[in-house]
Order: C-alpha cells, then sequence, then structure tokens
C-alpha cells in the first residue's frame, strides 16, 4: 500500500468503526510470522465486519481475521496483509438455552468466558487446544483446534451445527442451523471450519454442547520403555475404562508437568460421575498392577490443573519447532520414535505430546542453533517424515516454525488430488484472494 | 442428443463397460419424473465411471448417477439427462474392521446386504431411510436420507468419514478418511453427502458403525387428542428414557400399520441392553397411567416389524404428494396441524409422520384430483406453508410430487443468502452443469 492510499484506507476504517478501533501502524505484537499488517482494525458488529471486507475488496487489500491470535502464525507464510481484522470487541452470548444444550455466540467470546457461563447449568464447551485459557471460539472453529479432550469428545468441527460467516465481498451468510441440521443445499458449515479464515470471516458460531462430568481424575503410569506404555494404552483402549483423554508424554515433557516424576508416561483423563470415576481408578489401579507399571493418582483440581499445564507447555518449554503427525493409531508409538529420531539433533529439549487413541503426535522443542546447516536439517526431517509415512496414510503438519523454515517447506505438506477442487473452492468462495492469501495448503 | 450422437456415445460407453452393461434406450423403468434417459450405464469399477464421466464431459452430456433409483425423482425436474449411471454393478464390501468400527463399501452396496455382514459382529448402520429394504449405501449417502432413527442415531453425514469421488471431469478424489479425521485441507466429504449427485459421483463410502442393540421394543401410546401426546413427547424427552426413535403418527398411517388401531398414537422404540429396555418398558408404563393414555408393547420381531412397515408406508398408502416440514422440534404439533390443514382438501388418506424430538414432519397422501384446480391449490398450500413458517426458521421441502407440480414449485424452497455461494460450489465442482442438471436448490 502506497503512503497516500494507506491514509485513505485508514480515514475509511475510522468511518466504519471510530478512531478508538483502528491501529496505525500495527504495534510488533501484531505481525504475523515476520509480517506487520498496515493496519488493524476492532470491528464491534457484523455489520462492521461486512463494511470492512467491502472496502478491502473493492481494493483488493489483504484482510486477516484474528481471535486471540494464539495460532495466527499457524499456516504458511503469508504472501501478503494489509489489515488485521481482530474480533476482540465481539464477545457476546447471543442465545444460550441450557434445555436445549446449544448456544450462539459471538466470535471473539472466549472459551473461558463462556464456559464460566455454562458451568452453573454444568454443561461446557469440552474443548482444550493449546493456550486455551486464551483461546476466542471463532479461533477454535476457524483453526478447528484441538487438545486432548479430542479422545473423548471429538474435534470442535464435531460440535459446530451453524455459522454466520461475512464473504469477501462483504455478503454476510448462514450456513447450517442454530437447534437442528435441518438445513437445505450444500452443507456449508462444516467447510469454514478448519479453513484458517481462507474462505470467509466466522463471526457467529452455533455449537452444542455437552453436560459437565461430575467428577475427575487422571491416572498417570510411568515406565523407562515406550512399548509397555503402549501395551497399557492398548489395553486401556480395548477394556470397558473411556478415559475423556489418553496421552503418552516423554520425559522432557513430564519434568515440566510434574517435576518430580521426569520419565516417560501414559496419562489417562476420567471425567464421568463420581462412582464411575472411583471405579475406572480402580481398574487403572489393577492394570497398572497387572503390567507391572509406576502409577501416581491426581484428582479433582490436581487433575485439572496437570491438562492445563500441558496446554501451557510451549510456554513452560522453549518451542521453536512444533509438527503433528497423524498416523493410524495403532502406529502411534512407532511415529513418536521416528519423529524423536529425525530431529534429535536439531531441537534440544525435545518434548512429545501423543494420542495413542486417535494418532496425532506432537513433537516440538529448541532449535539447537539458527544456522543454515540445522535449518536445512530441520527441512530434510520434515520431507523425510513426510516420505516415511506417506506409504501408510499418514501425515505431518509443521504448527509452528521459524519464517526461514517455511519459506523452504509448505507446512501443511501433500494434499493429493483433491487439490485442483480445494483451489476452485477458494477461487468461488474468494476470487480476489483477499483472505489471508497464501496461509493454506498449497499457499491457497 | 442426435440418432447420429447416440450411436456414436452408445459405441464408446459400450467399449468401457462391455455391451451387456449399455441399454437403449432407457427402458421405461428409469424414467424419472417424465423424462426418460438415452442411455443406462452399469460400469463395475470406478475406473470405469471416471471413463464414463471423461466421456460425457467432453459430450456435454447430462449424467445422473443412481443407486436403487427409489430416491430419483427426489428433486427439482432434470433439465436434461442423457446417460443415467447406475452403481448396481458395484456392490462389493471393500474394507471392513469390526475391531475400528469402520468400513468401507462401494455405492452400489446396499444397507441390508452390508448389515447382514455386520449383525454377526453385533454392529450396524443404523439408517432408516424410506424403502430401506432396497437403499444403496451410496444413495444413502448422497442424499442424506434418514428415517425414524435419525432420533437416536443422528443422519447418515453424521457417520460418514471418507469419500471416494469421481467429479464431473473425471477425476477421481478422497475426501476425508477411512479411519480417523486427520484431513488436511477444506472438509470436502461433507460437501459430497446431501448433494445429490450434483457435485461428483460417489464411488465409494467409509462409514464409523455402532454397535447392535442386544434387544428391542417399541411402545405405542394411543389418544384422540395430539397435544396429550405431544405432552406424553416432551416427559420422554425430558426423562431419563433414550428412545432410539419417537414418532408421532396419523389415525390413516396407523390404520395401515396395525389395522386394529387405526387412532393418533406416539411410538418409542427403544434398543438397548436387554435390562435397559425392560426397564424403559417399565417407566414408559408409568408414564402412560400417570397421562391416562392407552398402551400397546411391542417386542423384538414385533417392534422391528412395525417400523419397516412404516418405511414402506408411500408402498402401502397412495403417495402423489409427499411434505417435508423441518421446524424447531417445540413445533412439531404445531407445523402437523397446520400441514394436515392446508393439504386437507387436496390430499386423501392424508398420513402424517412426526419426530418431536427433532421438528421433521412428513405428510403425505393421494391427490383427490388431476385437476388444475387442485394442483394449483396444492402448490398455494406450499406457498403458504413456507410463508408461514419461514418465520420460525422452518423450512417446507418437496420430497416426492408429480411433475405438473415440480413444473410450478422448487421443491426445496429459498436458501436464502447462500444462494450465490452454493451456485459458486456447483461452478467449481461441475462448471459444464453435467451432473444431474436442475435437480438441486434453485436448479443448480
Amino acid at each position: 500500500m502506497t503512503l497516500r492510499e494507506a491514509d485513505r484506507v485508514e480515514r475509511e476504517l475510522v468511518a466504519i468503526v471510530g478512531e478508538a478501533n483502528v491501529l496505525r501502524p500495527a504495534p510488533e505484537a501484531y505481525a504475523i510470522d515476520d509480517r506487520r499488517p498496515s493496519l488493524v482494525v476492532f470491528p464491534e458488529t457484523s455489520e462492521e465486519i461486512a463494511a470492512v471486507l467491502r472496502l478491502a475488496h473493492a481494493r483488493e487489500l489483504a484482510v486477516v481475521p484474528m481471535g486471540s491470535g494464539r495460532r495466527l502464525s499457524f499456516g504458511n507464510l503469508l504472501e501478503r496483509v494489509d489489515i488485521l481484522l481482530s474480533t476482540r470487541r465481539m464477545t457476546r452470548i447471543l442465545e444460550y438455552e441450557p434445555a436445549d444444550l446449544t448456544a450462539s455466540v459471538e466470535a471473539g467470546c472466549t472459551l473461558m468466558a463462556f464456559n464460566r457461563v455454562a458451568l452453573p447449568h454444568r454443561q461446557w464447551l469440552p474443548f482444550d487446544p493449546p493456550d486455551a485459557d486464551r483461546a476466542t471460539l471463532g479461533g477454535i472453529a476457524a483453526v478447528d483446534d484441538f487438545g486432548p479432550l479430542r479422545h473423548g469428545y471429538g474435534r470442535p468441527r464435531d460440535a459446530v451445527i451453524g455459522l454466520e460467516v461475512v464473504q469477501a465481498d462483504g455478503t454476510r451468510i448462514r450456513a447450517g442451523g442454530r437447534v437442528v441440521k435441518n438445513v437445505t443445499g450444500y452443507d456449508l458449515n462444516k467447510l469454514f471450519v478448519g479453513s484458517f479464515g481462507t474462505l470467509g470471516v466466522l463471526v457467529r458460531v452455533n455449537f452444542k454442547l455437552r453436560p459437565y462430568p461430575e467428577a475427575e481424575a487422571t491416572t498417570l503410569f510411568f515406565d523407562s520403555e515406550w512399548e509397555r506404555l503402549e501395551s497399557g494404552a492398548r489395553q486401556i483402549l480395548q477394556s470397558e475404562l473411556l478415559p475423556a483423554a489418553l496421552m503418552l508424554v516423554n520425559e522432557e515433557a513430564m519434568s515440566a508437568l510434574l517435576p518430580d516424576h521426569p520419565r516417560k508416561a501414559l496419562l489417562a483423563r476420567f471425567l464421568e460421575t463420581a462412582p464411575a470415576v472411583v471405579y475406572q481408578m480402580e481398574r487403572a489401579k489393577a492394570l497398572a498392577r497387572s503390567l507391572s507399571l509406576e502409577l501416581v493418582e491426581l484428582k479433582d483440581e490436581a487433575s485439572r490443573s496437570i491438562w492445563e499445564k500441558l496446554g501451557r507447555l510451549h510456554r513452560l518449554l522453549p518451542t521453536d519447532l512444533r509438527l503433528r503427525l497423524s498416523v493410524l493409531p495403532a502406529h502411534t508409538v512407532e511415529a513418536l520414535c521416528a519423529g524423536e529420531r529425525a530431529l534429535d539433533e536439531t531441537l534440544a529439549r525435545l518434548h512429545i505430546l501423543a494420542q495413542p487413541g486417535t494418532g496425532i503426535v506432537h513433537i516440538g522443542g529448541e532449535l539447537t542453533s539458527a544456522e543454515e546447516r540445522t535449518l536445512s536439517s530441520v527441512v530434510q526431517a520434515i520431507h523425510h517424515l513426510r516420505r516415511t509415512w506417506a506409504a501408510h496414510r499418514g501425515r505431518v503438519i509443521v504448527e509452528h516454525a521459524p519464517p526461514e523454515i517455511k519459506r523452504r517447506v509448505d507446512v501443511w505438506g501433500d494434499v493429493g488430488a483433491s487439490l485442483p477442487l480445494m483451489r476452485a473452492l477458494k477461487h468461488a468462495f474468494d476470487p480476489k484472494r483477499i483472505l489471508s492469501p497464501g496461509r493454506f495448503v498449497a499457499g491457497l
């Protein structure tokens, strides 16, 4: 943008949202990877968002929607970013009917704020993505962002029943419903979830809720061998035990979570009625005995707290790089070991979280140096993992990396034969490529 | 198609699938509404389907995919139909891992054939659309076709985890996965489900299965007033009773289902462990007493049988017209009465099935005459119902009607602001409009 154009755009944005709600230049804190947006704007209503997008569309300015900003650098490097559009002022709970187990919220409403309102009704949205303490519900839906509770509750995508979206040209549409899913036409709803702000700006999200559990507990199994923890996990999965989360955690991560127990561990979280939690703990104890695994039990607040810490792990441990491998559940430990081997030399304080029930493995750590050699061996490791796992229906996504690495590797990997269709979709929804251009698969 | 062109197309189709698998002209039984396709083709593999579509794409011939054909006239009148593409020969179960609770089948595999294989493992796909005895799984997915079990098990859409699709130009793509949902990119999978063959030809469908219940029973509550049956339904919905299906049935439909009981009824189907079924029946009995409702109980085979009959109701009763109203669940009985009033004069043997748990109301019957006056008053009734219910987030879909009515009314109703987006989607997936052109919302 030229200086004169920026002046004009700033005046127009001020006319839409008021002077107090436009920042120019964007403060350093709003940088995405190594790019600074020209302007940051804080609209208060979906009408204002529509007006901002009409303006951007007319002038072909790139707009990046943002919730809390915690996942802004998830994705390929942006081609350009003119306007950062924050939903910080759109925090209202629009409808909440405890009897229906449904709610409709503005995109900027945080998960914590919503759950605080739902908990007195013994209901909640069972999402626990990284930094869940700050996450907005619009951001969670846009990224389809999940954490350990995915094991028992599914992804946010499964809980989104409807959306209000502002399209790239400023048109406001509804997709899906508020209560029942009696949509006519194509099911657009799920298409926006997990599209990382590349198809439209989510302004309102309708969720179905879950009953909040009466009690909770976490059992931690310790061992020095992954194989024995894995067989523990497999036995749990085949038993009547129904953990809400099941996670393999390596020594480095455990030392940050429970400094007294810096060992490999399997964590199982139970969220149930009080008697069911007691029963499951007993069963877990018997399992530990039969496998000669060391066992620690955490109840209620202590249980909640360790999972919260796990969601903040990348703030407890230095994390320059974070990969997500997704493989068939039976291959979880194999993938975890392969990832560890591939990155062992380039990552320090390498921490691993792996869900044996879903086949999701997260590996993060601190780059041992910023030198060319280190960077290129990380890139090689990513390519190597992708090649190895492609044959076993596995995928490797780079969830977080410095721009120098993102410049050399598509963070999403190959999407195969459906790429032309995805390209056609992007073109149908956003022909001028103004929404988060470059961020998504193959630089869509 | 000119005669010469038809000759050439026939030869090319024969070269792809063999002489025995091309019909020309299409027999009367393959007519869709009042249109007869020029050719019917029966491919055996997805490669053959791809070849048929490449041919059709090059020549801009309209292709309509077909499973059992039971839902072929669901939708607006086709603009044109050159080739009817039947999946009748694609009936294989490709993968079925009982331990994973997932299966992958060819589109032409029937629901019954699959469930026959799954039942010895005590698993099933809990779908019960109309004519479930003939339905193919590809057809069920393409139409997102549901029946009473939607109440307890959700729609087929919720159970589809992945697809293989042949696009309009013959490209084969996969959407979603086979086991876990670790897709990268836009979630295309759900877009094809319920798209009525207008975005691509489903050739392979991956489902997640459910455990098959140990026992079953149905309680029938009878009364002369909808209001009392409705309050019974509401009490069931608010109790710990967990019916898999809950259905209000009018006198006409009941007289076809159980000739001894031609009264208004509320049917609740329980599918559970044996003790849970007994418990729920007891609770249902107590409920009937407290509301002074007459009660009949059907167990096991008798229970199964009444729901099967209900799925064949339109074969038991003459059905020229069938509407689906979907409203907020609390408005079910109001919608049912409004529909009855609106169609009372033009429909004989008017039968009503309504799900008070999901707000779906089906009304069907026999047109009292084929005269202009009757037809135009049916069209007026549809418009009237749409106008009345639009304000209450209700929708009216014409599931079945003679061509004379379809010529005057869009069977899908208004889809609102998302229409341009749906149009753009159709254009992105099928720019030449060769797949079931005209059938979908707004004649897409």
